[in-house]
């Protein structure tokens, strides 16, 4: 078993890794590939390099872990997932520690290293995980501000059960797709004027919601609660997410049970999932809560991350401008909560499964992570580098949101979620 | 190819099947099954019989279709759906076929026969599927104005949405379980006073629902949609579907995004998936919608079927009491609509989702589907056989449902779902 940590700050690999890259040493994230020759393989990154991991596990170097060939000749991480945190994290530290300058192992065998190393470019990003259940929380007060304030009342805009329950739905896991993949305006019914019936047709008002996902391991058996303080054994690792939104569709539809089709159109993720372990050293403390939350909801530490994030919008033939500066620090409710509060019932997990943040808003208006809060309902145009303008996303328009965490002289990216917006069909 | 029809009424079997069995030679349901030796295999029933369809499969009875080994040998329906509508009604009339008395294939060997042939009581069912998306409905017009009765405005007990939308919302697809499966009472907060905090503990409203579910066929391709007169194509068959209920933690916590810990501790269903084919003699005309609903979710014919259904609690120790009678055939928008909405915006399905109906309540009282409504919230005892009283559900109570469709003197049913509640862990 290897001991390197991957996390120290000193590490330098013998790869050339530009000193912007979101795939330094310290990330190694895991994917899946399709490799120029077809082959499909569980991989890492590294800088501009693709790391194969089923080649690495073929050719020896991954032989003292608890692995097996099929757990990295697969379409999907489940499978090694399910080998838990423990041998994951050796995994991670184990690649780190072959890529280190002072490892020899790979460093002096170029054979080797060519049937291991892609260039990113030629390699093909496919989904990394099967997502068996999603959810969605609502975990910025920041945006359950502005939302409760442009709907309802700006003195009561918080909701009664908002800072005592880290408030979250089931979304469609189905319709999760890869960064790169477009999607289309989606149809349905709206109800634009009060006083008259609805109308049918594509939605007018779509919008990005920017947040962050994370992914756990399987979790206890049916009937049984996760703590606060076991939370981190059972998440995996983290993504960025854009969770679509038709807002004219969710205004009709939501009221009782919550959104269906305003948002099960398509949810779109980054395609490198960077481990919980590679964000350790950028946790900081999240905000006070008041008042006091119930006892299975307290934690001790700091379990907030310092991940900045922004948001791009690129019309079609023009550059991207940004709209949106934001960071996952803001979050009211952290993921230990979020998992704690979601298993207290005794709801089970399993690996594979996705639960994204809510949008994350900050208190300037230039941290709102959606349109609804940035165009403020489609009031106030946000003016873009192009000269045009945007209340809510035109079709030909490309949203794309990165993130990365710095700290020490280290930087641990996500990459970027990209997609494209086609007309509705 | 078979061309025989497995739905005439004429067809009888060389097996003895009890006259008020729900599994006749009409229904041919599929399930999964461990047999005595321990080998989990695809299967059907027949009166007290399991047929084991893996057997048939490797002993050439069904070598005409277009399966192969694979999807018998296996530990969910998954596979076997993956071939499709036609291919699965095909198999479905082939096996009615070899157990009509006219057919000597089967009846002739008696040697196969001990083979394919099982007792039901010396096998176990398992999970037929494997559930990708769940999404629960709110389809029955007098639940929805029941309850909307009860928690707003009688005079105004439907939202203003509801005529207009087959409200839905997306559950939890990891904790729906099998008959038999005992359930703990969930834990999670409540706040039964208006003007005083939340509290946490034990749930104090536990709740079933009478509600049914379908399961599809794969789809089409994400942006795609399916129409009201093509939904049938991509519809497998149903279960019983128990969708408990934690009714004080639900009130608490289901504003704005809709219900989460109050559904996703537990749904049950009956292990025996009855095909869409097997339920078509049983079809009957809906309610009439006013007003007229979107071209979209408009469908010529009979698309709701008469299934009666029933609900008995019993009781610790006890006998079992009868406390709910409804029907399937109330239910306001029909399968077809279902899943037309859920794919207008463009949403895919995949084999082995699962959508459930909402609580079936009809109009009188005794057909009520829930203790809510039934006990009208809390404020009416159901008196039980033994003497005994329910507002809610109580620990140590098993919670039994059972539906079948009965024509013609033909008989095609569900079995049941049952499951018992043992207190909060």
């Amino acid at each position: 078993m290897s001991h390197f940590n991957a996390n120290d700050p000193q590490n330098k690999s013998w790869i050339d890794i530009p000193s912007d890259s979101d795939f330094s040493i310290q990330n190694i994230p895991f994917g899946v590939i399709k490799k120029p020759d077809g082959q499909v393989v569980v991989a890492s990154r590294i800088g501009d390099k693709v790391i194969d991991i089923a080649s690495l596990f073929d050719l020896g170097y991954l032989s003292s872990l608890p692995f097996s060939k099929e757990d990295f000749h697969a379409t999907s991480l489940n499978r090694m997932m399910k080998k838990g945190k423990a041998a994951c994290s050796t995994l991670r530290n184990r690649i780190a520690e072959l890529f280190n300058e002072k490892n020899n192992e790979l460093k002096n065998n170029s054979g080797d290293q060519e049937k291991i190393l892609l260039n990113s470019s030629a390699c093909e990003n496919l989904m990394p995980v099967e997502i068996g259940d999603y959810t969605d929380f609502y975990s910025s007060i920041e945006h359950a501000t502005n939302v409760g304030t442009m709907f309802r009342d700006p003195n009561n805009a918080l909701l009664p059960n908002w800072k005592y329950i880290p408030v979250g739905y089931h979304g469609r896991a189905s319709s999760i797709i890869l960064s790169g993949e477009p999607i289309h305006r989606p149809k349905g019914q709206q109800k634009p004027k009060d006083d008259e019936p609805p109308v049918f047709g594509p939605c007018k008002l779509l919008d990005f919601e920017l947040e962050m996902a994370f992914i756990t391991y399987d979790g206890k058996p049916l009937g049984e609660s996760i703590s606060t303080s076991e939370a981190e054994d059972y998440i995996f690792g983290m993504v960025l997410f854009n969770d679509w939104s038709a807002r004219d569709i969710q205004k009709w539809e939501y009221v009782p049970l919550g959104p269906f089709l305003a948002k099960n159109f398509a949810s779109s993720i980054s395609a490198w999932i960077v481990t919980l372990d590679a964000l350790e050293p950028f946790r900081v403390a999240g905000p006070e809560q008041d008042p006091k939350v119930f006892p299975y909801l307290e934690y001790s530490g700091n379990k907030n991350i310092d991940i900045h994030l922004e948001v791009y919008i690129q019309p079609e033939g023009s550059d991207e401008s940004l709209v949106c500066s934001s960071n996952y620090k803001y979050m009211y409710w952290n993921q230990n909560q979020q998992l704690a509060h979601h298993t207290i019932n005794g709801c089970n997990i399993n690996a594979g499964d996705m639960y994204a943040s809510g949008t994350i808003s900050g208190k300037e208006k230039s941290s709102y992570g959606s349109m609804l809060e940035l165009s403020w309902k489609g009031t106030q145009a946000v003016k873009l580098n192009d000269g045009s303008e945007r209340k809510f996303i035109q079709d030909g328009d490309t949203v794309i949101m990165k993130g990365f965490s710095k700290k020490d002289g280290v930087r641990v990216g996500f990459g970027e979620v990209s997609s494209k917006v086609l007309p509705a069909k």
